[in-house]
């Protein structure tokens, strides 16, 4: 039986909760939030106890934390978690600083610490089921990946603010899911973006629209689109082009209703949202984690995966504000 | 809080069970089922205790009971747990005899019992959704409604045998399916059907294929498409013409994963039976009971509607053995 | 070089001559049609003169009569035609009178004609590639098969009052396709239907809603659901569900363009009617028409698939009239 | 009436020969090739006469000449018909050189001749659509728009030697298509690519696989993707994402015959090459020429657009060698 400490009971931290309670080999332990309220709710509903930071890692039961809180945290309470011998689960990004990043991890790997960060669409029923067709040799070699990934609606400009900017905040998804296809690791970057969805993220010195081209040394080519927003939903579509065919992920509609009449064929949107649809990534996700700590190898994707994202979303934002190709080493 | 009582606790019990645990106002108080070790983890997995009939209807604490045990028991059961003061949730059918469904649901009647039958498809979301643009008037009237109704593959005969036949036993859902949409009662039934699957079926004296054709005072015609086998998994879609467009539910397919090759461009097959096709459709259901419970009216589909779709089912038969469409009063 | 006499030079004869035309080893030579404009507005496109039936009959040089007059001529036309020595295309219905039909193909057979009945959906390439499919048992034998024919708009009741009715009119289409597919004759229809669409189909004794079923001695079933309006446009699908698996031709969209945006995921709509739907098919009816020619078998479908698809829509009419399967033997 | 003077009776030739013909204003007069058998057999089918080049330029009656020629002749070809007084329509592109290509824009310019360059897929009735859809404002502005272009297999290596290498062979097409739907010239274009595909391109020093982006001044953005080789036939598709929703055009299937068995839900691949995918749009390509003619506004796509076009494609190379992105003005 594992007993989880849960920091963080927002949006994410409920959605980590009930895989938790889900989960036949583990319990709900320890809520923490600083917004009290939040965390005795979710403390009631799965029989925990709302605790503090202090408390939850002090607790010789606790066996593993799961880091859902705002991301300038990330990375102090994955050191101090990996101080008290827990294993962690940290909500993407470790940090929004590469050399915190390093900090972070050197301390991870001192203490030996099992950590996994939260790159859930790797889970996601789809794209795992396109990932291993990939890699079982269904399409041959991939020659190129493309990547589709637009939000419903651009977030308000306080968030954007803090977040790091489109390639950290919103891009690094999809730099993961491209390295785990590729199977190879980019040599080279090229970005080329601009603010035409909403004024208040040009204000903040912050791009909306996006193409991401990354280079890898075999001749493999992956290319990123992103938007803040998709005035139909929610778009996350992956393509990959291989030497013996194609394999593609279509977006997931609300329902398979479709109906027909004078405007045309009209099928449904796509799931509004991460929430919705990722749901069932988050529950693989818990699944995976679980299954990794009880494995000899470590979970994925690991500190490393955080890392090495993050670097190529900041070598996306050199390459902008150079107007070149930035050269990576991963 | 409501106290479950679940009887069987085989594939279809189980289903209930995990819905009656996640719903915040019950709890599993007592399982049944005559297989001990079937029932002794399902109690355990959910914190009730295993029990006989006669203990589980006893107990003043249990508000409602859930019937899964096998059809035969089914009409003993609903009318036990009404004598007993329970509300109860029975899968279909009430029975596969109509005068004994009438006894039972008099004696449902008498003790003012609120009983819903296990039509679940009506809570597909997919369904739900194309009954809700429906009825709202998205595409004028009804006109002609065709349900595409397939089993991946053609059961033992063992289970045929017992079964009632095809009509009672599958297309009966489609019969419920057709009453929901139609939104009046057919006059007409007419089938035509054969046993060209599986050579065992047609040993046992039932077919394996069917088309019946429902006709409604107004105008409004119906037809169902049955077959016991389909190569590609469970096939099952709805199409409503209307007089100002048509509605249309689909397959679900198991991942949205497209492969093009030298082949073609492949889809992957739809969900592969029940279990997995209708997964939300019982926890709909489940929340929709309770629901029912809390309000004035009865819950739906209710036990009229069991007695309805049977009577439709019979005169299916009917028309097959006679080659006459046969007419119904409703 | 074969000289073509083409009698009609309506919207059907006009398409006709467009396939001669184009055909390199055939040339339009007479254009008769009672309404004179049209005639001379046709031939003079083609080089061809314009005749009265009588000339262009008489014509030595005449290999060919394309009939594409109304329907109560056509028998006539066929056996003028007959008499004269001419191969013969004729587009359907031979004649609206069972009778009358097998007067004619005995003058056709005593002649040793060469007829050919102008079901041209036999040639539309994607029905075409679902019947090779079939045939080369790409999905088994076939168990039951479906067929959806609907019109974009009811005609007007003067059309409707001299059609034959729905059966004889619009059904024959797709009972000939049945039959194609089936490659075994039905023995047993029975029809539902009614008028719902359109008050002046009522009005004057037709149905304008039906369902029609087909079975077979060896219990293939097939369905066919026709409307004579459908708000989206011209609805022409076929599914043939096999021991091995299932074929389905669906509609053609008037362009592949889909936009997405709040209201939904819009695809075009299918194209709109006949003419451009089958356009494709009138070209590839006439070439094997011409192969036919050329060949020891005679063209298909021919006479004997006319008089048959008649039966069959007489037989749909006298079960709407009496409410019973009517037995056929073909 | 307009007769035409084809120079080229190759692939290409011929398709163009039969759109002439087909036209109720024109008349092919004069058929040259090198090839003579190719002339003789496209001037026999349609009554043109075999010729030289400068016969056909000297003729006063030819009012149109079509020039479908190995590329290296286009320049000369169009001077020569420019100088002779005729309207020119020449297959893309230009000329591989960028100088030439102004040398030869001077001299139509001085003889105002109407020159019309074959960017065919604008014509297409899928393309034609979405681009009437955007202008027409159905999205709203366009933000980023994404070309996917692959060829079903790679050409020999003998034919990509002369080709101009694949951004001036292949890419044009695209980057004459970016132009055309963003509606605003790029100021940027950054080119990444490889030969993964074939060791014979590699060899002869060009690419089989490229992503190239092009930005505007506004903000906008277009990405191009390409591949010489798609096991699964020709890849045409356009995606734009607007403001207010998105427009796609997909491929068009051989047939719409759908399968579905054991091994997934098998939908047809794409029409195989150009000659069917586009067959539609060099029969309205030649329509808006010749109505380009009798109108005041001159042919578009004109000189100029091929012109711009080459530029991008320059600008892509030499973004590919320096692995800079290439500021262009057009």
């Amino acid at each position: 039986m594992y007993n989880v400490a849960l920091l963080g009971a927002g949006r994410i931290g409920q959605i980590h909760a009930a895989s938790v309670a889900a989960h036949p080999k583990c319990a709900l332990a320890h809520v923490v939030d600083v917004h009290q309220p939040a965390a005795e709710a979710l403390a009631t509903k799965y029989g925990a106890k709302v605790s503090s930071v202090e408390d939850a890692l002090a607790d010789k039961n606790v066996d593993l934390v799961m880091i859902c809180t705002i991301t300038d945290t990330h990375a102090d309470l994955i050191e101090a978690a990996a101080r008290a011998g827990k294993a962690v689960f940290c909500e993407k990004p470790v940090d929004l600083s590469i050399d915190r990043v390093r900090e972070c991890l050197a301390v991870v790997k001192k203490h030996n610490t099992k950590l996994m960060v939260g790159f859930n669409r790797r889970f996601d029923p789809n794209f795992a089921h396109l990932q291993q067709s990939l890699t079982s040799g269904e399409i041959g070699n991939l020659e190129l990946l493309t990547i589709c990934s637009r939000d419903p609606a651009a977030p308000p400009a306080s968030y954007v603010k803090g977040s790091g900017g489109l390639f950290r905040d919103m891009t690094i998804h999809d730099l993961d899911m491209a390295r785990w296809l590729l199977q190879e690791e980019p040599v080279s970057v090229y970005a080329s973006a601009s603010a035409v969805v909403s004024p208040e993220i040009k204000e903040v010195g912050d791009v909306d629209t996006a193409v991401v081209t990354l280079t890898c040394a075999s001749g493999k080519i992956a290319v990123i689109t992103n938007s803040r927003r998709a005035a139909y939903g929610y778009d996350q579509r992956v393509e990959v082009h291989g030497s013996e065919g194609m394999l593609a992920v279509t977006n997931v509609p609300e329902t398979t209703l479709v109906k027909s009449d004078a405007q045309g064929v009209v099928a449904q949107k796509p799931l509004h949202f991460f929430l919705e649809r990722y749901a069932a990534s988050y529950r693989s996700e818990f699944e995976a984690f679980i299954t990794a700590l009880e494995g000899e190898s470590g979970p994925a994707p690991s500190g490393l995966d955080g890392e090495r994202a993050l670097i190529l979303a900041d070598a996306a934002l050199e390459s902008l504000q150079t107007g070149k190709a930035v050269a990576v080493k991963l």
